[in-house]
């Protein structure tokens, strides 16, 4: 009755990476699911073809900010990884969480897909965008406190990786908050925030955000 | 015709692990195919599509429970694995069957999401907690039988193991004896015990559960 | 111009692993797709899901048969795979070949579990079978003369994989061939079959199958 | 503030390899989801059964020149990461890049297997196969200059690397072109060109294509 479960669980990094990448890599795969191969009933000659395939412009656009999007937070939390000596249960937690908003992505994506212009299906996404963003934050934040950070990390990774969240999450929030004039501002205003952390461009120092 | 296939067979605690990490990935990302988008044409208005996602609400509880059911049993499954030193094929069908339950889940999830007030639903439900339970536990105990552990584990983490794993499934028992009262309260109660193994708070000595 | 990129290609039995425990687990998980939640709106009472539940059944049989399918050469791979020294593009293709061979289960799988009663469905079913079974035997034949096995193999463990797999194959045949008399003998065979793999007895020999 | 985020993100070439090999194994898999089970309601009598199922073979032989696609891709995308002794940020972009278009894959075999006869669909699914090659070339060019290419490569690995993408990318393109003609041309070229890469046959000098 002596030893605690909870002292011996969740304790590999590895199996946290590993968990990681699948669920990252079903839920980028999952995406296309919304976009749809019209139906060739409905479809009468080449010219409907091409119209059906350019109503589907909108999801593709929605598909690629999604996968942008995930396909940043993937970096950042590999970035985290990468740093970390050890895992304990504590720390397992808080990546499921971070991992839950993952699989939440293709819903989110979905509904601002079918309602573009509707500023709660903004608010919906832009919602999931900030609990990604917590989840790495309080995964840095514990795994600093606990001591799960390998020795040889430098100390200005810590100000780094806290402050890189701080912005990008300050960036999304301008963005969310430009749909009081239209959710397409508001659309465009994050992907332009997306394509900057993507190519992060060494002109005017904005690969510092 | 000398050497038995099952002497070689099924061999690789890394590779059990990997199809776990596989399967729980996919079974997690599957339960947000629960979460349908409200159809376009169906909504009118902006209030409209607030109810339309107000009536979600369940699902999405749901969803959270099933995910937080998963994880439980991810975070207890890697634990174990941690622990062997070798594996073999009896152990890797153990572990195939708990897969199978884990595969199932999706499924579980579904059900009670669409019949949250029938007791049938919670049934099936229980059952497929049971089953992982069960997995979980035959695991333990062969690898135990087997000398499959790793020979630096300490004695007492046998104890600790099986006690976790009864005492959690007299928990979900309760719950679901619950239902006689009302399925409101069995989910209620085994949402409480979900959160307490989440969180496993340091008072009341009830992350000792 | 002088280097052969077919020289250099593939050769790496960690990635075929990976991307192998994959597809298997997403295979097996979408299995459960075939599982349909009833639709809530065509349930009157409890008796009535306790029926829509009961017609899910052999869908559930079916599933269950499928998934020990896919476990008998998950396992059967994986222990070739852990007797390999190295991989080559050949080989790399001949498991893509098998991989193939596994995506097309939830297909015969979902067939089978609408059309229980009609050969063809069962005879799709068996051609899956088949095709599983002659990708690890030419796996295996295949990396024995291209000397990819590790050399501290036994010698008879190249005898043992290949009888196992024609006596399988063997016993599937006859259970197909139980079709003239009706599918349910035919899948009640098979399923005979797998459970005597997932179980391996130690009585009548018959763990020396 | 002195640390740059970007200089220590992206660097696990593991992480990459495994994100990846989720990403194939899910889109592989979900390319079964197009050949859909025949329902049970609108087939009567064996002969109907026989009927659907003929009905679907131009699905299947889609499918089968995507499983194709992908495992070219796939064999062409570890060849390349077991060349790498490290990774950065930018070549993870590229390779997030690269698996935008493997995802993008079961949307554009399903409008192929949906409209055979169209040359749209022709022509999206050969730019689905520009992108992949596009992908791992930027891949390989990027790596060379930025000297993450493992020091025991070969030099003359880096003109077979390329070179065989241009050729294939050359041979793709004719394909396209054949449309011209008819789209039934241009996949019956497009899938003898894949089956030479498969099984690159040693004569006539095909597998130094």
């Amino acid at each position: 009755m002596d030893t605690d479960y909870n002292r011996i669980a969740g304790g590999s990094v590895e199996r946290i990476a590993a968990l990681s990448d699948g669920i990252f890599a079903v839920a980028m795969t999952l995406l296309v699911l919304d976009l749809r191969v019209p139906v060739a009933a409905a479809i009468h000659g080449e010219a409907g073809l091409e119209r059906a395939l350019a109503s589907l412009a909108p999801h593709l656009l929605v598909y690629l900010m999604s996968f942008m999007t995930l396909g940043i937070f993937w970096v950042g939390q590999q970035t985290q990884l990468n740093h970390l000596a050890r895992a304990d249960r504590d720390l397992a937690w808080i990546h499921l969480g971070f991992l839950f908003a993952v699989t939440l992505t293709p819903f989110s994506t979905g509904l601002i897909g079918s309602f573009i212009a509707d500023w709660i299906a903004l608010a919906v996404y832009w919602g999931n965008i900030v609990l990604l963003g917590a989840g790495l934050f309080a995964s840095w934040r514990y795994a600093t406190r606990a001591g799960l950070i390998r020795p040889d990390t430098p100390a200005d990774i810590h100000c780094a990786m806290e402050r890189r969240i701080m912005v990008a999450q300050a960036l999304y929030a301008v963005g969310a908050l430009l749909c009081m004039v239209s959710t397409y501002w508001s659309l465009g205003f994050i992907v332009l925030v997306q394509i900057n952390y993507v190519l992060a461009p060494r002109v005017l120092g904005l690969n510092r955000l």
